[in-house]
């Protein structure tokens, strides 16, 4: 798992930029766990001195920060975007669904390091309120849309933001980019079980 | 989190039995993860010398062991029930997935525990493949729903049954016992959801 993605193969050569480098701390972080992952590990990765490795990152928290900013900031374009923000219900959530997949989808492994934080440092714990903020505002659309009616009203909102961001999260558990699904089609798949479930029949009748 | 659950306030003291024993255990599995839980760790949340642990474990592996055995154990007697084995498809779709939902909540640490598995260690790796195992029957049974007509043909087997469990384990994440929601509850509107998704209109002309 860890060596097919983001390979960097030019790993400690010249031209290996700040981007490049956070690829790579950020595969060392999901291997071992933040915690345990420790500047030699890093060093060692780079193929850097330590030494070096300060030239580029003032800390290992702003490593971790940095890496954070990239799931975080792309999955808050997702809900600041005015697809997000205006028109029909429907097709506000549809918007966040098919980006919060893409970001699954494109930023994996720093989307995975979010999901595995267990909050001991204060970046850690910023992140996951920024993330909790997030959950919210997909909650927020789930209760516009039973206002209006378009979503069933026996699973409550927040109980529907959890088992939708539980289903969008899980992808990072399994998709992979040289796979057969791309990111659209999986957003696609995912838009129509959140919206009609997997069933044929329309009809209702147990439960 | 950690001290919510399982609540053993007998910690250490005699009466203390197997598997209250182990449910401490798969805390500080949780809390640390496996690697980084050392047998002093064990002792020390037990209330108890090294060698006492001994006496009721004979390795840390045969813990792990036990443990995973308590959620893997469960979901394949959700399989293996003649629910699932027979019966309209639906209605053996809708048994696993109340029966995985019941384990979630009921099993929660130890599913948490199964769900973390790096496969660093042999135990890990066996158990990594059981739950694969289980991950086929239930794709197994959406091929059958696909069969004969009852699934949406536009969605792979496979992706149902990835999404669907995705769904389902997300649950270990955020479900407390205390909480609001019975696992039965909780059952209902997951087979709602997987079944029908969330909205109330029934067309399906966009997506």
């Amino acid at each position: 798992m860890s060596t097919t993605e983001a390979a960097p193969a030019r790993r400690g050569r010249p031209g290996y930029d700040r981007d490049g480098m956070l690829a790579v701390i950020v595969e060392a972080f999901n291997d071992h766990g933040y915690d345990a992952t420790s500047l030699g590990i890093i060093a060692q990765r780079l193929g850097l001195s330590k030494s070096a490795v300060y030239h580029h990152f003032s800390s290992k928290e702003e490593m971790l920060e940095l890496a954070l900013e990239k799931a975080l900031g792309s999955l808050q374009e997702v809900f600041d975007a005015p697809e997000a923000a205006s028109g029909p219900i429907d097709m506000r959530i549809r918007h966040v669904l098919r980006g919060a997949v893409t970001v699954a989808c494109g930023q994996l492994p720093y989307l995975t390091l979010l999901l595995r934080l267990r909050g001991n440092t204060d970046v850690e714990r910023r992140a996951m309120q920024r993330r909790r903020e997030l959950d919210q505002r997909l909650r927020r659309l789930f209760e516009l849309a039973r206002d209006d009616d378009s979503v069933r009203d026996d699973i409550d909102p927040g109980l529907a933001e959890r088992l939708t961001f539980g289903m969008v999260n899980s992808i990072v558990e399994w998709y992979r980019p040289e796979g057969p699904l791309s990111p659209e089609q999986l957003a696609d798949a995912v838009v129509a079980f959140v919206r009609s479930g997997l069933r044929v029949s329309e009809t209702r009748d147990f439960r």
